[in-house]
């Protein structure tokens, strides 16, 4: 049996399985690290612990991956209060003593569509979540890409074009990057109605798939994937497939020839299978790939 | 022995050595593929093609890097007048008959330096070159990138503020993406003189610098690299790596926290030390790696 702990800033989702056929789960509310942590391992001890043969964590960031850190597996700083430089795969690991992955949870993600869904089969894939605020997972060459730190996507520079859309931006760093224009609290702060109550037909529409291809264009231009899936809570909106698609193609303006995308972008742009459960999927990946031993 | 051939479109760099030590190099111009091609079979032939193990292509593009495809190792849908399809790899193999290695120009120029500069001991770096195009090499988690064509980061797309800088970009394709507002022949039509005439106090500068940092702001964001080497005609001006470095700590405005960042950028955007032989090298590193039966 394989853990899975999708880390969140609202909640922990815990889930137990061996993939998408028997994948058991329960939230836990994020509230204080000592609290949230404890009520995960209650989890995983009222559930089989005894069968448990590895954890993965998927988890909101920034946090530190390079296993060769004394902080590795700590959320590092992240403004969410008590959660800083927290480690929380070394508390996991100590509560339930198996070997424990760690990665982001969009990381965790693409990971999920890459062993189960969406991007399995493919070595070079990204997983954009659009929600609360925009993140992206990578693989490329087959594998999760870290880096100095791991990308960040939501903060993405794009042409802004105040004359349409005088709206400064949310992000508290950089105002009007991809996150500060076009995740979810952005929508609301922009229109005055959360994006889930907007009609389809409202204006906010296509200027947040024009804010998501622009976006996209400079995933694409940068690393090339074979797919990319777009998830989160603003992607439940699935009229926004076929705009982010349209504005794509005109944005790239026939640069990239390959039939992936001249033939139309129905399989390149894709909403992700497993979701919503492609993240704590993806953490019992990550799960597998400890107990071999693989940390990368 | 290794072979390199830097293929571009105004020269193709024909190197032979098995390092920065030992590099021999000639240029040939490039003129039609049958003669430019014949010219580069006879210099290996002319300097040692007894010993000749291997030969190592990093080409201009766009080319098909898939192993599998049967236009592997072609330059596909070039603007370049005669290239267009043109089987670069094949015509080479048949004409020296040894393993050769085939990669983009900028990926031979990031793996040369991963080999022997400054991307040595690396997994995640990205080496962009600013000259009469722009464009970007990627290693992440130690691969080369490839993905579904390979990467092409002059066309990401930044943003643009007319009131500033009303110059509508040179880019066929979009316009104002980065390579249309900051390779070098987008210089000489904004400014009329060529960049290599412009002077270090000229207002070009400053500009220059914001529009290469917003597009590193996007690449480290997307990719997490661990260094940025810059390279190409446009960098040879060394007044605008501190520009750079200065602007794009003010566009990332304190949001990566990693101490190659905040203390400093001197060694996280550098230049080439293998430049301007970072590609030949490179392609050397490709031949070693073709001579294994390693193409990816």
């Amino acid at each position: 049996m394989l853990g899975g702990i999708e880390a969140g800033g609202t909640k922990f989702i815990c889930g137990l399985g061996t993939g998408p056929g028997d994948l058991y789960y329960e939230p836990v509310p994020t509230t204080t690290p000592d609290e949230t942590i404890a009520r995960v391992i209650d989890f995983f001890e009222a559930h089989g612990s005894a069968d448990l043969r590895g954890v993965g964590i998927g988890s909101f960031g920034p946090v530190d991956l390079n296993p060769g850190s004394p902080h590795y597996g700590h959320i590092t700083s992240t403004p969410k209060t008590g959660w800083q430089n927290c480690d929380l795969r070394g508390r996991i690991q100590r509560g339930l003593n198996v070997p424990v992955g760690f990665d982001t949870d969009v990381n965790a993600a693409v990971l999920g569509e890459a062993r189960w869904g969406a991007a399995k089969g493919l070595s070079d894939a990204v997983y954009l979540t659009v929600g609360t605020g925009i993140g992206g997972g990578v693989i490329a060459q087959g594998r999760l890409v870290h880096g100095l730190v791991h990308p960040e996507m939501g903060h993405l520079r794009i042409p802004h074009d105040l004359s349409r859309d005088p709206f400064p931006g949310t992000c508290p760093y950089h105002g009007d990057c991809l996150e500060g224009l076009a995740c979810g609290p952005a929508m609301k702060a922009r229109w005055g109605v959360p994006a889930k109550d907007l009609p389809e037909s409202h204006e906010a529409w296509p200027l947040e798939a024009h804010y998501i291809a622009l976006g996209l264009v400079n995933v694409a231009v940068t690393l090339s994937p074979q797919r990319i899936l777009l998830g989160g809570g603003v992607m439940q909106k699935a009229h926004l497939f076929p705009m982010i698609r349209h504005e794509f193609l005109m944005l790239l303006n026939g640069y990239v020839q390959h039939p992936a995308i001249t033939n139309g972008l129905d399989s390149f742009i894709v909403a992700p299978p497993l979701a919503p459960w492609s993240g704590v999927l993806g953490c019992l990946a990550l799960a597998e790939r400890a107990i071999k031993g693989d940390l990368a």
